[in-house]
């Protein structure tokens, strides 16, 4: 018995890329990545799922994997700014204040086990040596993470206590958007590895 | 063709096992986990390769996912002391100087996908939520990361400029502790799921 249900995986496939033109038409996708989901679309085993090119957040919460209890204050895909962090250090904070960068992740369902090698080589050539398989289910085909080990934790505040001291948080911002333009430039090798030409 | 030949897996079984039987005597291993790696190995399909309880590190390099040119001074597998931190921000930091709270890891071989898919389970509910298939191959078997989504990477120096304000030292080792007791909590819940009684 085969590990994936072609049919039911094929249906499946043309659903989702109903979607992704949907979402691309609406405007809803990050434009640094649009051109590399259209490519994994491409081949025959492949298509995605979910995706982010990689961000910077603040979030407000006990400790920065736990969803419960937190909120995302602040939310940028591009470089941050000085001025910006400043304006959310003087918010109030409910807990505790962490600046979380995160690299580019995709998900992505694949028809069978050659696909899915094929892919996670790409992706480990790429600089994305997070990446593996997540599950395997005969709907939905055998479901891969791409993603790197960029990340960032800092702890900005407890309550509204600031930790890191102000004359500092120009530097602090520089490394955060060093971290998030490390995680973008291996989006960039996974571009070329896909053979992806750029406008 | 099967995806791993049987033959050669258990060749290797045999000689890790041994191996861990060795770096047992030795005191290699972290006391922290060492039923769990022989629960594993008592799995006719599983075998540990290699683990770590989570630890706190302090690492002076360009940024904390980059090995080349980065250097640990500090690690421990249990919670620090602020002496311990405050030692650490006095001595001279050639790059940058990050505080890294990692969760339990924990690198298993798999001779079938049934047994992949029954550790997998039990590590998801345990709250390793991030564990996932790295890789297939013939002879080393399904190469399973078994993983949380705790991690901390608080930047504290930039060369010999300290960030933190220096009164708030206290609370940033508080929660880094904590963080280090959040990812033992759950190798305690993986201990339960996998049947271990603890003396």
């Amino acid at each position: 018995m085969p590990l994936v249900d072609t049919v039911k995986w094929r249906a499946r496939k043309e659903a989702l890329r109903r979607r992704l033109r949907e979402d691309l038409e609406i405007g809803y996708l990050d434009e640094d990545i649009v051109d590399i989901l259209l490519k994994i679309f491409d081949f025959e085993g492949l298509y995605t799922i979910s995706s982010c090119s990689g961000r910077i957040t603040l979030i407000d919460g006990r400790l920065p994997w736990r969803r419960r209890n937190s909120t995302i204050v602040f939310k940028k895909h591009y470089p941050m700014t000085v001025d910006e962090l400043i304006r959310n250090l003087e918010m109030p904070t409910a807990d505790r204040l962490w600046l979380v960068v995160t690299g580019p992740i995709i998900h992505v369902s694949a028809a069978d086990l050659r696909s899915s090698y094929e892919l996670l080589k790409i992706a480990r050539d790429s600089g994305m040596k997070h990446s593996g398989i997540l599950s395997i289910n005969r709907e939905k085909g055998i479901i891969i993470e791409l993603r790197t080990g960029v990340r960032l934790t800092h702890l900005l505040k407890i309550k509204n206590q600031v930790l890191i001291d102000p004359s500092k948080a120009g530097e602090l911002v520089n490394v955060a958007n060093e971290a998030l333009l490390d995680g973008k430039e291996r989006l960039e090798r996974l571009r070329r590895f896909l053979g992806i030409a750029r406008p």
